[in-house]
């Protein structure tokens, strides 16, 4: 059994896709997490319709908005 | 009286399907589970409108998206 | 007075009507609950617009899509 | 001062109207409540847009749905 | 300072306006409140538009509809 | 650092907007607040698309509509 | 493994955005948080589709609207 938090514990310093519910994603480094799912990405890029839209050298995703975290 | 959790943890390391609110699913190896139904899976493959749009190794998907899960 | 959960529990093993906020049914064997109204059906039909669009072995429907659960 | 389940309360056995966040009320007998506001109604009728479009011998509608219940 | 549960506890038995987030309001006497803003309303007027639409002796309001209440 | 709350709490007495995620705003003399965010606002004026709709002697804002309450 | 509420007190006194769910973000000097992610911000603009809509000497942004933040 892996529990969800367990797995984003050993996913951390490596690259991520956070898909939100706002038709957008962010892939970058994983930093960091709480319980809540809030997360840090390093050297972020957002994508919307599969366009990078932006670039963030570091961001805080509010849990709230994840549908899914894919190491 | 079979509860919820129970039966998900039966599940653990079996196929299930995923049917989230934002009209997508993920079928995928069930690997993990919490209280608030966040869940891991295994070789996940996202469903828009019956077709396949992405494969995912490993994926957590947050429990507040979730319509039901099926094993 | 009848409490929501001891209604519940009452119609384990019988079948009930779920009725979600995602304009669709589901239709079952109630097999088990939680005091969120997270519910386990056995032998369910999905029915979406009055048409029968899935069946499913066993499934469990996170409670928070709930609008009323039938016995 | 008459707090809100102490009125719900009262209207135990009688008949209420509850009105849906989605478009539609039930009027039946109030059977039954809980803090969180989930209601067991008994011999429920449906009304949406005015017009009678189901009949429920028992229903749990869960509490989050709920506009207002009037007895 | 006036906190917001102590303001409304001052509008008891007077008449109150509450505004919901679904379009419409209601007037009426408040005769009850609990922490979570769910309200009880004596002689009440649904206004949808600016028109009466409809009226209720007394029904119990649940907070989470709430945009504002005035005395 | 300034938390929050604290700065909420420096603007008592004083004018505020409050912008709702309803689109719209009041402005209004701060009376209280609670931990919720909820507000007590005095002399207050609702202004949507620029123009002031509503005058309110006192309102009280529940905390979950606000977007932002600026000083 | 950084935290997300770590990585927000770092950035205390720094210029941050705050990207909010309601199409619109806010960028001004990071003064306060609290775990909800409640936010204070000096000399903040708000930005629609580009452009500067507002200036705003102090605001306190709810943490519910947040989508990300990013120092």
């Amino acid at each position: 059994m892996q529990k969800p938090l367990a797995v984003l514990n050993k996913a951390i310093n490596q690259q991520v896709i956070v898909e939100l519910k706002a038709k957008r994603s962010y892939r970058g480094i994983l930093e960091g997490y709480d319980p809540h799912m809030n997360i840090v990405l390093k050297n972020a890029e957002e994508v919307i319709n599969g366009s990078v839209t932006r670039k963030l050298e570091q961001t805080i995703v509010r849990g709230d908005n994840v549908i899914y975290i894919s190491p």
